[in-house]
């Protein structure tokens, strides 16, 4: 599979890419090992520097990672990922390789050990800043230290989770004059 | 405008409503007086009791009865009512009565003050329950304590801010057999 051509994204555009909602594959990466998990409850919590709330189950194997790493990665898939997507959330990378079984290519990324996967249109590299409300609610507080995009995506086909596997994917765009960043 | 038939809509499933990420029009009421204001960056907390965490600065009107009053409705407009979500955006409660004057009814809602807005096809009645990361995100807690749905409405063509106004709106649906709730 080829590369994508990803670019950097000014961090104060970030917001734009998660505001609307889509399914996310977070990445960690701990002792040498990357994992990956389909990641839906997660919310911008402020512009620039642009920090996201997202919630991470103890009972998810990233979890232990995220944790002790504080690192980690979000990137966002199209459509065209949704069968890797239910299958990164269906198994465990207690068990198996899940970048392996789902043909998920791990970059580089430039300022966390975490992986970019380069099917996905856009990656947030990202550090843990606030783990005061994970007992309570599993919710990491991270900051976004890095964008990349690929520019070539105009009308992102994102996933949007309903439950039990159904999925809205982003349709049209509308536009409205307004003063609301 | 004739009132959209709504029926109660278990509260284990309220999850998938707001999980896809659409703008919702947030109510309040306080002195009884009514106010209403977009917000998009809110996130599922848990599925049931369905807790729901959401950014409401200091800065927007609705604030200040959010605080005091800890209860709000979260209704959940499609894209017919895009001006509309705009116009609230564009204007304060503290100078015209965006009810009046982008044309919204509000209804009254079973276990809190704050209205339902007719309009909207779906309406999540709120309680404060944790105002803990209010100071230092704008984030409240949120427990939906009732969840109200018009069942007409099968493929909500909900709104999806990518920012200055440019909405995503909802498009086709795609199933994956899969665990995942």
């Amino acid at each position: 599979m080829s590369s994508r051509a990803k670019q950097r994204l000014p961090l104060g555009r970030a917001y734009g890419l998660l505001e609307p909602g889509p399914v996310v594959l977070l990445t960690t990466a701990r002792a040498g090992r990357a994992d990956v998990m389909p990641m839906s409850w997660h919310t911008m919590l402020d512009f620039e520097p642009p920090l996201v709330g997202c919630v991470v189950s103890d009972r998810n194997y990233s979890y232990a990672a995220l944790r002790s790493t504080r690192e980690c990665v979000l990137n966002i898939p199209t459509a065209k990922l949704a069968r890797q997507v239910v299958g990164c959330g269906n198994t465990t990378g207690a068990k198996i390789d899940k970048f392996a079984r789902f043909r998920l290519t791990p970059r580089p990324a430039s300022l966390v050990r975490a992986p970019l996967i380069d099917e996905c249109y856009a990656c947030l590299e990202c550090r843990v800043v606030d783990t005061r409300m994970v007992r309570k609610y599993g919710l990491f507080v991270l900051e976004v230290v890095r964008a990349w995009i690929d520019p070539s995506v105009k009308r992102p086909r994102t996933l949007h989770h309903l439950g039990w596997g159904e999925f809205m994917v982003a349709g049209r765009h509308l536009r409205v004059p307004s003063r609301m960043r």
